[in-house]
């Protein structure tokens, strides 16, 4: 995957992404939608044991609202699409009251609606999330990694604590983490922002990170634990069991369409897109070798039995049945029956993985029995491939002198680093080698005892650079 | 149900609408969300067993797209919200091609789509849907009837021929009758709209349509036929079997959160909101009648044992329990269980019915199949209501001088009359008589051999007459 071009014909062809008129907007097709679907499943059944209880709010904020948080607005003033609900008109009067912005995230809606629903101590904690579109000016536009609107979701807690809270955030980046390594099967780091780089207004930051083929880091999750400053901002106040007025402590957490591009530019080959077994859109594909009514009957047949148990597609948009295979490999579909003149008399098929590709004819009674065994053996080796990519990309650096090579031999990827973590530090560093950037601290790592790279302090922790996306 | 701040605080304290600050936008509480969640899960079940794929489109459109097709534009052009793409200033230089609207509907980015995506009849049919947000300007705001961003389903097909298509229309309108009387339990009326209230661009609109407690209609849900114009505009064209160029025959249907609003209407009263068991968001309310160790713990037993089978909310907002009762009831729980000190003592339960009332003691054991024996009797009951109101506010209407004498009488309802269904008479009764419009237009109807009470030419349909929303 070298080109631009080659990704968007990778996810186009693919069927998972159209352009469509509005820059930097896109159109999801069936399996786009159905992937993001799928996502949302698995999501949402971990969310909910964490008693998630789903809301939908507004895409229209007044502008005013968003100017109650200033370290907020700051962090998202450039990218706002402003509304009007008047047609244009060359002498058009702004009237700052009824100026509206698109929603690049719901934090202000929220708090403005706690503050008008939360009154006791029994109401909490309030645990809401929603699935929703946001709204971002983007100049450089990437297909699901860079979007001016894009899907995801934010959840908003508010808690009656500072621990809970806290405990809270890390929770759902430990969920996060989870669904990126075992349910996409890529292989990522989490650990906290630094001061540099945490969300606009959150005291503390998670998130969880990947590495795409071009060795670009990619955000893939986040989650913010506020303290009670939005709470105070927004005058979110409950009475406490002793009868105290209190504000709430609270957090934010998302992921968005971007999983969607990740998935993609981890696990392709030189067919096309490839999947989890659990995340395909399409599970089995049926493709017809030549068309007459025994082969059509037989195939219906199939079709009818294994959609019972798996998503199944018959490819026959072409005339020509290797145009048809080719679509199914494009698509990622997990197995490929192919069923012709021979199988339909012998009422076998022909079977066929996407990772190994070896051919095998079975008796029909079969079929189910051949996916069951197979089809763990996706994310075993995307998995292994996935891991294989991130080490290989990953360098520990342990000294100025280290990193400044790594740098002249243009290598990119993830960069191990001891950090003194002190904002001055990290205020340099930025000046003086942007585009990499403080990706995240580590939890634990070998960089106890040390000396950060950067400004001879002793280091504080593991550190990991790199270029976003 | 008198003033529009009771509805308000029916709906509110309901729990399934919150105001939100940009005016015409709402919240959906957790309630309201899930009883959107529920409508969609049975619209998605029927859509599905006509072949519907859910896609997803975007919100940002440009307007250049939207000038297309001219009488579309006609229809939403005052309604549009223009989004600007950057910051606002004084001397703001507007580029045309850069203009963005906010989608009041999708039929510009679909078929602009369509044109790129369908090369072969193979395709045919695409029967596409997307459950997403739709914004329009709204000057007179009516909470889930008439707002300026809600959610909806919008359904656009391609099929190969004009016959497809129009069945195709009308069997989804069935469905949404069906929807709307067998799920909603609500008493509607369908049929065709006349030449000037059919959607901008169709050929012919289907809607279904009900009567609110102040005698005003409300259109439910629509389906509309557009023949081949909207392809032909949009330049959609497939290579046909026989190898011609055709332009394929389209439809489009919709149903949105105005749902949430109409049921909310229909079936309440004087303690809160009352559903249908089946689309109840919370089917079993726990109350604890004082609180202690065993009681609650005799409540967390039958929470988890009820909630396999049932939405369940146990209600402790408050510290009195008759405030929490009320609470149940006013969010149209279907089946409140209360516990106290002599039901955790003797393992019975005190379970009472939302729209009988009457108190009964039962064994624990007991709750499923007592619960099981009654579900229905809350559909059977709310259609019966449904269709006397219906029926009471329904008056057929033979001649002028009936008409003017229950105008005068400033009666309300759907008026039934023999009608020409010619433009110029139509357009003539909305000079003279709006705010009163034509609804539908019955398939059958007594006005066979009438004469018309507008224009005395001959009758050629039983036209369906009602005050709008």
């Amino acid at each position: 995957m070298k080109t631009n071009k080659e990704y968007i014909s990778l996810i186009e062809d693919g069927g998972i992404f159209s352009y469509s008129p509005a820059r930097g907007t896109f159109i999801l097709p069936p399996n786009g939608l159905l992937l993001w679907s799928l996502m949302k499943e698995y999501l949402r059944k971990n969310f909910s044991l964490l008693g998630v209880k789903e809301v939908s709010m507004p895409c229209l904020i007044p502008f005013s609202l968003f100017n109650k948080e200033k370290k907020h607005i700051q962090g998202f003033s450039p990218e706002l699409f402003h509304v009007q609900s008047e047609p244009l008109s060359d002498n058009h009067n702004h009237r700052e009251d009824m100026d509206l912005v698109l929603r690049p995230t719901s934090e202000v809606v929220f708090y403005e609606w706690f503050s008008r629903i939360l009154k006791s101590y029994r109401q909490l904690p309030i645990i809401y999330n929603q699935w929703c579109k946001v709204f971002r000016i983007e100049k450089n536009i990437k297909p699901f990694l860079r979007n001016s609107e894009f899907l995801w979701q934010e959840g908003h807690t508010l808690h009656s604590n500072s621990i809970e809270a806290e405990k809270f955030a890390f929770q759902i980046i430990e969920l996060y983490r989870k669904y990126v390594e075992e349910f996409l099967c890529i292989s990522s780091i989490s650990g906290l922002k630094t001061e540099c780089e945490k969300f606009a207004g959150a005291v503390k930051t998670y998130s969880v990170e990947c590495i795409l083929p071009d060795n670009q880091c990619l955000q893939l999750a986040t989650s913010h634990f506020f303290s009670d400053s939005f709470s105070k901002t927004f005058k979110v106040e409950f009475s406490s069991q002793e009868n105290f007025l209190k504000n709430p402590f609270s957090t934010s957490w998302g992921t968005s369409t971007r999983s969607i591009g990740a998935l993609a530019l981890s696990h392709y080959d030189e067919k096309g897109l490839v999947f989890p077994f659990d995340v395909s859109p399409v599970q089995v594909g049926l493709i017809k070798y030549r068309s007459d009514c025994k082969i059509d009957s037989y195939v219906s047949l199939i079709e009818k039995e294994i959609s019972k148990h798996y998503r199944v597609k018959v490819y026959e948009k072409s005339s020509s049945s290797n145009l048809n295979i080719k679509d199914c490999d494009k698509e990622g579909c997990s197995f490929k029956v192919i069923i012709g003149k021979n199988e339909a008399e012998n009422q076998s098929l022909t079977v066929c993985t996407r990772i190994s590709n070896e051919k095998e004819v079975i008796n029909k009674e079969l079929l189910i029995s051949f996916i069951e065994e197979r089809k763990i053996s996706f994310s075993k080796f995307l998995k292994k491939k996935s891991l294989e990519k991130r080490l290989s990309s990953t360098f520990e650096i342990n000294s100025y002198g280290d990193f400044i090579r790594i740098i002249k031999d243009e290598k990119k990827g993830f960069f191990i680093v001891p950090f003194c973590n002190v904002e001055i530090c990290e205020n340099n560093f930025k000046k003086n080698f942007s585009p990499l950037s403080f990706r995240c601290i580590l939890e634990k790592g070998f960089a106890i005892e040390k000396t950060c790279i950067f400004c001879d302090r002793k280091s504080s922790c593991t550190a990991v650079l790199g270029r976003s996306y």
